[in-house]
């Protein structure tokens, strides 16, 4: 079935890519990526530009957003707005958004607190079915809660979240990435996943219990996995690093974002799986203190392209299994 | 000023290395790293071995400890109080430990939480005052919060323990090490370090006054830092693996060690500071289902040793500085 988000043009998908704020790097790593030979290999890249910048040459398919006396969160948000519409209406096969400022985005549009939140609520997804995976070279992980306040953490853990999450990583490491029996680590959310109960009692009430119901959900689905946990973290990603396992589940953001970050530096792509269209991003922010310095590392950007337009190009992706993956978990 | 611990044979420094808990690899890692050539040519290590394990041959010095009939972690526990008692008399210079069961040493002694609290017990030091730190090649950081449930996590920052946590960080990188200006990164506890308030107000309320107090600490001791924090722990960690912090203060386990177990596996050494004797020890636990299998490594184990020796070796180590760090911080 052809889905909206997969037209082509010479055989290769388009990839919109939005350029970010201008105070940081987000345009100068975008405009280098998209003149990448390995990203012109993979995909047709549709930058979209804010109308108040110089417009690049050389950079193939540029729409220019804005006006020109936006300032750069707003025409950061213009560049992002247009490139979202050009993916929901089918112009383009997936979106890459390079970083904006939560702080300078969030004094033009009260409420905003990231990309991911924002992208949930424009697709009419409830912000609990998106999950943020990061996908790189050395660590594939995903985290159960994202940006709320780590006293909020263990409150926030519910078995359906992360049962969700988990058969999600599940779904990108196989259908996305292609791995037969994905082997996945699932951690616990206390030091040493509590010890035996020592040290907390979530491993027990709450993850034990979705790691099951992971283990059905995928199982309903005819998949195959090698599930482990709740195990401690730490133990988790150094066996993940050594291929004992393919993917590794965290319970909150730093426990993924330390290990992406480390193991994966400039590498990492953050993936947002659950919408109905395909999104990743770099794994930086705006890095205002590097921009137009010319040290600006462009590979997360030129990754997340490539990562981009490889789920495009896979017909049986996430994005059009979600029911199934709904239905499996509810048994 | 000669002082407890310094005694000397060879020139080398004699260094206590009790066995751990048979059912684990203790045993063997230990003997693997006392025959290790780059261990005998830094220290004289005294091997504390269980009466009811065959004595190793070609081990150098072997105290033999306990009743034969013993179970594993009560003869781990016979190993580990003779080899303080040595270090405590000064006939060894330091103590490494190989690994128990948490679980397992708990039904023999209750209330047991792990080697690092047991030793604050003996040596009558808060436990507030002991910080674990992972020293190893690429990563060198320390955590605030240590052996806790996630969820008293924010609740027991307090400024106090943030500063001297970081203080005897500083102290290792500066003293023991031999960094001059020590560069430290200290982290926030929520994720982006809270985004400016947006994820939570230990950042504001408690992480940025102790990083005044330290580096106030710091000058006091006439020493030099320099200091950033609160940072998000995952941007500190990237920093500090490509060369631009000398050190990481985490608030919390998982942060730390996450980053410690990837960035240096088998490599990395568990530092006990804030005790008036040297401890250390490996990295990992008692890996029951390695144990007798031939697959044990022993790396993290011979570097704890190295490590020990380094320090017993340093005349001006944390252990004979520990009133001059609490004036500083008291100003």
């Amino acid at each position: 079935m052809a889905m909206p988000g997969d037209k082509k043009t010479d055989g290769l998908p388009r990839v919109a890519v939005s350029a970010g704020d201008s105070r940081g790097v987000g345009p100068e790593v975008s405009l280098a990526a998209v003149r990448d030979p390995r990203v012109l290999a993979a995909c047709r890249p549709v930058l979209y530009w804010h109308a108040g910048l110089d417009r690049p040459r050389d950079a193939g398919d540029v729409v220019v957003c804005g006006r020109g006396d936006a300032g750069p969160a707003r025409a950061a948000l213009d560049c992002l707005e247009a490139s979202v519409d050009a993916v929901r209406a089918g112009e383009a096969a997936a979106l890459v958004t390079a970083p904006v400022s939560k702080e300078r985005t969030a004094a033009v549009l009260p409420g905003f607190r990231g990309h991911t939140e924002w992208l949930a609520g424009r697709a009419s997804v409830d912000e609990s079915d998106v999950v943020m995976i990061f996908s790189g070279p050395r660590v594939r992980t995903a985290c159960v809660t994202r940006h709320v306040a780590l006293s909020a953490v263990p409150g926030s853990l519910s078995i359906r979240d992360i049962a969700w999450s988990g058969l999600l990583l599940w779904g990108h490491l196989h259908w996305e990435l292609g791995i037969a029996s994905p082997r996945l680590a699932v951690c616990g959310v206390n030091p040493h996943a509590s010890d035996g109960g020592i040290l907390g009692h979530e491993e027990e009430r709450v993850i034990a219990p979705a790691v099951d119901d992971l283990r059905a959900a995928v199982s309903r689905l005819g998949g195959a996995t090698d599930l482990v946990g709740p195990v401690a973290a730490d133990a988790a990603y150094r066996e993940h690093v050594l291929g004992r396992h393919d993917g590794v589940l965290a319970m909150f953001h730093d426990q993924a974002t330390v290990a992406a970050k480390l193991a994966d530096p400039f590498l990492a792509v953050n993936l947002t799986a659950g919408l109905p269209f395909v999104r990743t991003s770099p794994d930086h922010g705006t890095a205002d203190d590097l921009a137009s310095t010319g040290r600006a590392d462009h590979r997360s950007m030129r990754e997340a392209i490539l990562l981009a337009a490889r789920i495009a190009s896979c017909r049986s992706g996430l994005r059009h299994r979600l029911d199934d993956l709904r239905a499996a978990l509810r048994g």
